[in-house]
């Protein structure tokens, strides 16, 4: 059985980078990847990229190419992975798979998105290419207007308030305040949240993640040979992926992400652990009812209780279990294909203590949740940390 | 070890399908996969869907998710991979590697591309991404322009002339009249070709592939899983994926595809095999210049001499090594995600006998050669018959 662990890693500062290129961001993720893992470009054998609308956004696909022509790992195979907002995520798990298999035992895994040199308009287009074009895009519900009426429905069914949804974000705007490379580094209030204007009522524009640039990249190694090279790999003990009805008129419930709970318990029953072990999670909180759901799913709380939970403080820094330290999607911002890596980043940093001002403290087992479209594609994993060479 | 096995195929007809959507491409290729296979949809664990350019030609991204509702396969882990022209190649290795990973047993793989949803010059737009954006497309080189400087290049060194690339296309013509799921099933001439219009000198319109839709699909199992579920499973007996520069500009060479040699040489050593051990080979023949570089890079020829094989009638059916029996990507059709997964299709019908009035005589050993943009990604692979269940 072999087992697979993240030896180096990468971030770009997240957000409006108008003088950085696709390329160059993400070979400045990548480079930082390589460097920290304390490895040579000629060590690795296989690249996963994420990106999820490349050619939309800057009219380039065959984005694996790319990413290995840029840091002058040819001839290795490259491949891009596109599962819209989570096509970070499941490169990661790609890369995972592809050491398990026995192929590689060294695999680099990065995500990026550029997404600031088209109009926002056309940006919205863009990303609701996540969502089912048929049926939503095309009729006009972009993705404000289908997280909407999740949130309209868990108010409805749960009780939950806006001010309760605007506690998501308050939090997330404090955690990025203690992260450099946060879009948005500074304090929002309730009441900030409340009089920002509707974009899709009941959500108003901070409840809702930015358009972003950025990169992140990890170099994955297989763990025995991992404990050889590094004095902390940081070993993926679960990796799942599930899926769900593209659309959200095809769902069961909207109050619930099915493959966000599926993914849960698999990966709970693989690592053995259940959702009080975890010290730290980074969910994908798109919008702020995404948050809600995502912690939820995961069972840090009673179904229908996330909005209650966030605003008690239950998932603060200091709280019972602390989500989104980074500042989440909302905050540290949102370069689609980049967010599941910089998620898998967040949880190196503070496994090996290296968080900082936003450091948890005794932090052991962490969790990110990465989601594609209105929760069509989830991935989760879950990270511990290894003793490696002194 | 673990192996790999097709036990299932499923292929639309290529050509311009004004009456069928993206969505019901994949799904009749899916469900006659499935079918042919003996399985169920709820035998599948894991799905990889290949599709270049989605977001450009329909406005849809999030293409795993999608496959995976549309043959109701929820909740199960579904992918996109996307390398250009060569998606599909790489979503088959990407299947094979997440059985070889131990992960799953039974996995789906599709590819699938509905070009003609838009207008020729928007196509020729989407399909420039697969190359450099920046440097290439920007500047106004489409495909047929950089194809066609490495036919100049080809014919400069070697003397290859401009009927020695039409001999490539009379011939994939001449197979496709055989295969009644071809996009072109008629004859041409080499003055046919000498005569069609230049569309970047030396490249005529006759050598170039068409804008195509389709979709092909495959079910992939651990080979001895198999043996017990398929008379005769067709085993996966090499699989590489290599890369390159993404820009022509900064290749070593514009007579020989590197990435093709790198693959072809692995997998002959991993299959333990010599190119005179092949009995067929399906070529990326995007433009006739691009099979006459594979053959050579394959190695069923010399350097330089692919022109002069062709000519010879060493690449027909009833010849020495008979190469895209199935009309290849010049008159099976190209819909760019799928012809990866296609030729795969293709090396099914010809182990198993199935292949009718185009047969390869006693064929033992297939061979998929699939490339992204003008030579930055290639996948190989090998495939062979074992016996089954009686």
């Amino acid at each position: 059985m072999r087992n697979v662990s993240i030896i180096g890693y990468g971030c770009t500062k997240f957000g409006e980078h108008w003088n950085k290129s696709f390329r160059q961001l993400i070979a400045e993720a990548g480079i930082e990847a390589i460097l920290s893992a304390g490895i040579e470009g000629k060590d690795i054998e296989a690249l996963y990229g994420g990106s999820m609308a490349s050619g939309r956004f800057i009219g380039q696909e065959h984005i694996g190419a790319l990413i290995a022509d840029q840091l002058g790992l040819n001839p290795i195979p490259a491949t891009r992975v596109e599962n819209a907002c989570a096509s970070g995520g499941t490169a990661l798990r790609s890369g995972y798979m592809a050491i398990k298999s026995g192929e590689y035992d060294m695999v680099a895994v990065g995500g990026v998105e550029k997404m600031t040199d088209v109009g926002v308009e056309q940006a919205a287009i863009a990303l609701g290419g996540a969502g089912d074009q048929e049926t939503e895009l095309f009729h006009g519900a972009s993705f404000p207007a289908l997280y909407a009426l999740m949130a309209r429905a868990h108010m409805d069914k749960y009780g939950t308030t806006e001010e309760q949804l605007a506690a998501v974000s308050v939090k997330n705007h404090h955690n990025a305040t203690l992260n450099p490379k946060a879009q948005f580094q500074r304090e929002i209030t309730i009441e900030t949240v409340m009089n920002s204007g509707y974009i899709a009522t009941p959500l108003k524009l901070l409840d809702c993640s930015p358009i972003t640039d950025g990169a992140a990249a990890v170099i994955l190694c297989e763990s025995e040979k991992a404990k050889k090279l590094c004095e902390q790999p940081i070993e993926i003990i679960a990796s799942e992926q599930t899926s769900d009805t593209l659309s959200l008129a095809a769902r069961e419930s909207l109050t619930e992400t099915k493959a966000a709970k599926i993914a849960a318990n698999r990966a709970f029953e693989r690592a053995k652990l259940k959702p009080k072990d975890i010290d730290f999670a980074e969910v994908h909180d798109c919008f702020s009812i995404a948050e809600i759901l995502a912690i939820e799913a995961i069972g840090f709380c009673e179904q229908g209780q996330g909005g209650k939970f966030t605003e008690q403080g239950n998932t603060a820094l200091d709280g019972q279990i602390p989500v989104n330290v980074s500042g989440g999607l909302k905050a540290k911002g949102h370069p689609v294909g980049a967010t599941g890596i910089a998620q898998a980043v967040e949880a190196c940093l503070q496994l090996q203590g290296k968080a900082e001002k936003r450091q948890v403290k005794d932090a052991k087992i962490g969790l990110a949740h990465n989601v594609g479209g209105s929760g069509a594609t989830c991935t989760l994993h879950m990270f511990k940390a290894l003793e490696g060479k002194n």
